[in-house]
């Protein structure tokens, strides 16, 4: 029924505007964020039909974040709503050279962290639905959603959907350990790793150049594609984006100079733009949907996308950066 | 060393600018609030030598707060830090006839409420104090934090010092029953009770006119002084506020009528003035100095009173709303 | 497939903050604001489903419009989207004694003003729909506006949906011989009416007592319901809100005193109370939500309500203003 | 060759917004005020010509004063420009019941102060000029500025303008008095006399009915028009306003209820009202514009009034509040 | 009576803060923007005495537009207003690399596009003007429009006064056919050309160095002076600009690295900074006040400038980045 | 009692936010803002105990800024309370290539300035205090302010505290003649001279190599440390930054490469880092704190710093600038 459903946690975000910092702020700019949705959003806003699926507490907060996501087109109705429970939050601080920008996160106990594995009936959900998409922050926020993402990508598997799933290590989650240990079994079940090599290092020991560690990982988890987003920083305000890909051959992005408004969520969208160019047209398209919609992803202020799909075309197709009128 | 010192949780506090909704808004305004420190702010700032003590995360969150509250000249140096706790969080929504406005509180797992009851040296805190003050939701964090405050109540009896508590009861963090169970022990060694006629009639059943009410309370707990203030809501931005003590004999306050711009926090500006002018000068003093600094709190944005002693002694003595220049 | 659908403009409302003029101000805050959609988010929000049918310039204001409407849960997939088109535009300033609010229309040329009678293929959206909405303003934007509603609502009939319309007479789209002569033929086709005193004395010249003229109206159209709001101001920042129906019998609705925030959207509010109550229950549950409804929309910011269920079910009950903690 | 031209210092006003004090904002909302500025500009927003001559630094802030009082066509090209100098600042801070509104001034020093007898030449700025209007700031500023308002109202009368007079005493400027001093020398030459029963007590002592003081000053100096405005406070955002004036007999103004945003500046807009009204009808026309004007500019932020001459003609005649759409 | 005179719509822009998209924001920064408004204000702050010429509709954005003008000093008296009209409006969007910036026009059926050849009585305006200005935005607006154009500069010949005229060449207004065609006939009657290499191309198809298309216009239309804007783009945030003029012999500017904070207007900034030097000193000064203008102008919020004399002579003798103080 | 204390002014900083100039803005940012404050803010935040004397007038701006420093945790109960006094201000507007940032002072006659020497108790406060610090600055003010210097500075020696010295020296005080004639005598009594060449050049006709001018005022002088910040501006808003020092061996720092988002109190920050690693370390220690303070500062809006120990431990050992989480 969906080309794309996704799975994972939404946050509240809160973040000083103006450089301020979190100690000094007396105003928060609220939005929306999570790994999951942030994908899901992109998906939806150049074509296809996306659904994300979560457990949100039912007060202001909650809708507030279902709101956010739907807000741009993506089907909500599969979220399940608690009661008395809390949404995820994350501080968000803004840095500029030589400070970096900084993430505090306060998202334990939150809804979805609750999430056992029988409470999404997944059927329904799965029928006709091309692609399921998690990613490692969710079988990390607690050992019942470690079992609910496990029954999901299996449910998905036997649904006949492809499975995509992002590394996202978080280290204030769990361990390399954990991590390797439950990912060794989940990744088993997956067609579509998408990561970075600080990613893989940490939770697999691999290092070395992206090419190798993709054919590593493709070879330990027969995946049919990975995906390694290259980013280089150059200040906290400036940097590049590209991007490469393993599949049947190597896949290899254009690369893109940032002046970076807000970095996060640019991941989610290089996802986006690779899973909508991966299922409209392959691993190529995949790779430049992929680094456009994470260039792009740099300059909105908030954890989602806002392109059209036309703006994405015309980085693909490097159009300049002259005011448009 | 100090006039008086108080105990418990202060929070980062949320709220939507522009009587917007907490699922509407895009920013957030924030403050630090808590009833024991702004009960020792309001003290501070009309003129005596306060401390606050509490427990905060070591995080930006956690130094937000005690800088809102020392900025005020509270001595926050007693504070114990917290290695990777949060900062309890409330969200508040201001309301227009007929919405009423609205409080979520997201503190469950604070600092705070891990605190023990040896974690605080008390004995040099207490040296030279005066009185030493919490309230009814010290009790209410947690297991521990009952014990904790009942650990400090008994050592600042044992040091010399009164005792005065705010019966503040909310239904959120426990059952009036057992509110009643821990206060009944608690109350035995306090002074000075203050406390509302609704949180009398939740926690203790008592129902009545406020004289009958202090009364009946004065004799089974042998009170000093009980004093309860008086709310009458006109609308949900205007209202009267008064109070009335009873101790040798009953007092009763000046009403005044209020514009509210921001109505939380006034009830600890009361216990501040009533504090203060307790300690300065005996009951009816008081009762002056509370419901002046009681109604005064309505007008600041933000739980902590933003009061100067001046301010506090023209409306004791009846100045007019004209615009001073 | 719905509940309920409505039809008509939504336009990208401009306001400045804090009592500014629109002379003065240097920002102004951004939302999205037309009678029927705000009907469609009410009663989204309170539990049924809806879908909101307009057509909108594909650019960044049509799209922010669409995504205000879905934000809520209303269903915008029929949306008619025009290459080059503009969105209309509302300026709206807040007054207070003895200045009056003011609203500037700017929706001259805009997208919906060009929809035609064969634009919008009505039998999928009217497939087991079981109301049909919109209002005056929609045949007033343009001539083939007129004969686009008009075929909405004869399409309505025959595929059994029932019709409910709100008069909105503007004064500065048509006169009131135009609008007479138009809706005269329109509203034999409805069964519901709602409407002001004022309307239809401009519009018909009815005036007198509200049953009065709700029984004329009837007579005149067959109505099955006549529903009057009854708005009371009593300053710019204060009034009251009641409102009657006449069906089998007269019902008469609560009367709510208000502290305005924004009024705007507020008869919008009402209908979709209205429409929910009487979808569900009846023409007195239909009063009871229809006033509960619109008493809530005068406290929040911008056209479109931000209720829960559960709030205007307390409004219905009576609850009080105390804060609520 | 103007209408009316006005004397007098404006300056920089420093206001946080949303009540906070002072003491917690951390952002100032920025505009210009000076009684006369304030009149001149009143005047000309209804469509008299005039001037506005001062003394300002040729700095931002000089020039920002400057703007602000010609963006509403008011001729500033007469201003003396300052190397060097600063300009007076002065902060609001706004109230809600029972907090009364405060303004601390930060004058001393400014540009204007430095004013000396011969610094303008008047001649030119008299030439075919109708009205001559300042107010007892002007002279209490410095003793060289009482020389030079003395010098203006003495060439004024000279080129054959009539003078009006605000009498706007400030007991941060001078003692009654000096005040009383200067002004029994300044009123000899005044034809108009504009004050409050206040201004009137503290400086001349006289007391009772509005009637019978304007009797006694009209009397004492000889003055063609006394008007005296009325303002009764209710609370801190609410109060009525009327006027009264004393020539060939008593004229009685209309009576407005206000629902106050910044009631700063609605003398001057009296002034400017009463000065319109008389220029262009007589005593009865000024009472009517003086009050309209009045009352409206409590509706607008800023010290600056943003009137429209077909607003103050709808409050003359007796508009309501309903929003006009 | 005027050192220049412009004549052109100025519209109402309304732009995201903070780098937000325009289907994201949720406030507006509103100011006022129009080539030739823009240009009378940079002559009018660096010292000469300017009007500018329009037609705007008789309300709160048609008076907003006209007091941001007036407010630089520029005068307005001529401006033409309209009962019932609209202000055009445009919407602007701040971009960082690789997202360009972006503007959307709603300007259809503004005031000055019903502008007609006959409205606006220039003899007046024109006896003792020195220079006459527009640009070939206004041609543009509609028929009419370039009849009222056309009239405007015969009239300002006639009257002795000097032409000069920026090409600004707006796609959505025109074709380059349509373009072509209107301004061949207009630019025989202009003594001085500003424009881009960009403009040239699209509306003449002359390509090559800047020298030689200078060279080639002049040759055509028998121009004083062809001056050319250069602009070198780095980034969106970053880049050079620079110009050429060609009169009697080829003039070329210093270089300036910009930091770009609003790049709109900065053409019209030249364009002032131009006419001011070539009317007080020629084309060498005019070239070096024209670059130092438009650069200045990149890091000014709004379309307007905001220099002062002193800074642009600063910039000219090469002043450096360090803080003042 | 302290390891360090400060004297000198601190001022109302005003600036305009988001690039806006003085002469536009409408709101200005508000913070507090002085060499010496901001020097006892940065050595309390990591972690030694500092107090800061100074004199300020008994309003709400006073209170601001005693506020703002003792948020911090620096003492502020020696400084002096004036009643009637104003608090000096500075107006501060950001800049951005080719437009140089700019401040503008409005500081005469503000409470400081009427110090004088026997005013302030030194003897409790450097009783057990480790180190005195003032700038150029404090003396600068008035004369009286020289003479209080002065004795502030013989106090600390003869109570056996080190004294540190910034030159600050500010063109708008006093001539380079007054200033080297007044601190040629203060200098005698200095341990520790922190300053820039620019500063040297201006007020003692050194120039060269920073190593140079270091070794000839050490001579001059008998200074124990001759610390020379080194700022290197590319742009407005990019730099770099280092420093040396000389003891008994020259010290070099660590450069810095900048974003600036607030040069404002770096040069105090180094001062403070200095200090700190000095007291705690040695010289080199000190540069390597004072340049990572430094660098950091120019991050944080505002002229205080926010740095946590951890955060300059993290530069000094050279983390980078990757989003932390």
């Amino acid at each position: 029924m969906y080309d794309v459903v996704t799975l994972g946690e939404t946050m509240l975000r809160l973040a000083p505007p103006d450089f301020e910092r979190l100690e000094q702020a007396r105003t928060y700019n609220v939005t929306a964020g999570g790994s999951e949705s942030s994908t899901a959003v992109g998906i939806a806003r150049i074509g296809l039909k996306t659904a994300w699926v979560s457990k949100l507490p039912e007060n202001p907060m909650g809708r507030f974040i279902a709101n956010k996501v739907r807000e741009h087109g993506v089907d909500t109705s599969h979220v399940v709503w608690m009661d008395g429970g809390r949404a995820g939050v994350y501080f968000l601080e803004f840095g500029s050279a030589p400070r970096a920008s900084q993430v505090i996160y306060d998202r334990k106990g939150s809804a979805i962290s609750t999430l056992t594995a029988n409470e999404i009936d997944w059927k329904p959900i799965f029928q006709g639905t091309r692609l399921f998409h998690t990613s490692g922050i969710t079988p990390a926020l607690s050992k019942n959603c470690a079992e609910a993402t496990a029954q999901a990508v299996s449910e998905a598997r036997s649904a006949g959907c492809m499975v995509s799933f992002d590394m996202n290590y978080r280290t204030k989650l769990w361990s390399p350990e954990n991590a390797r240990a439950c990912l060794s079994e989940l990744l088993k079940q997956v067609n579509i790793l998408i990561t970075t090599r600080q990613d893989i290092a940490r939770v697999f020991g691999l290092t070395g150049a992206p090419e190798e560690i993709a054919e590593k990982l493709k070879e330990m988890f027969n995946f049919d594609v990975v995906a390694v987003t290259l980013r280089e920083p150059i200040s906290v305000q400036t940097g590049k984006w590209t991007s490469m890909a393993l599949a049947d051959k190597v896949y290899r992005g254009k690369v893109y100079d940032l002046e970076i408004i807000d970095r996060v969520g640019s991941g989610d969208s290089f996802t986006a733009g690779f899973l909508y160019g991966y299922l409209t047209g392959g691993v190529e398209k995949g790779i430049a949907y992929g680094d456009a919609m994470a260039a792009l992803k740099h300059t909105f202020p908030g954890d989602l996308t806002w392109v059209t799909p036309e703006e994405v075309r015309d980085q693909i197709e490097g159009q300049g950066a002259r005011i448009k009128r």
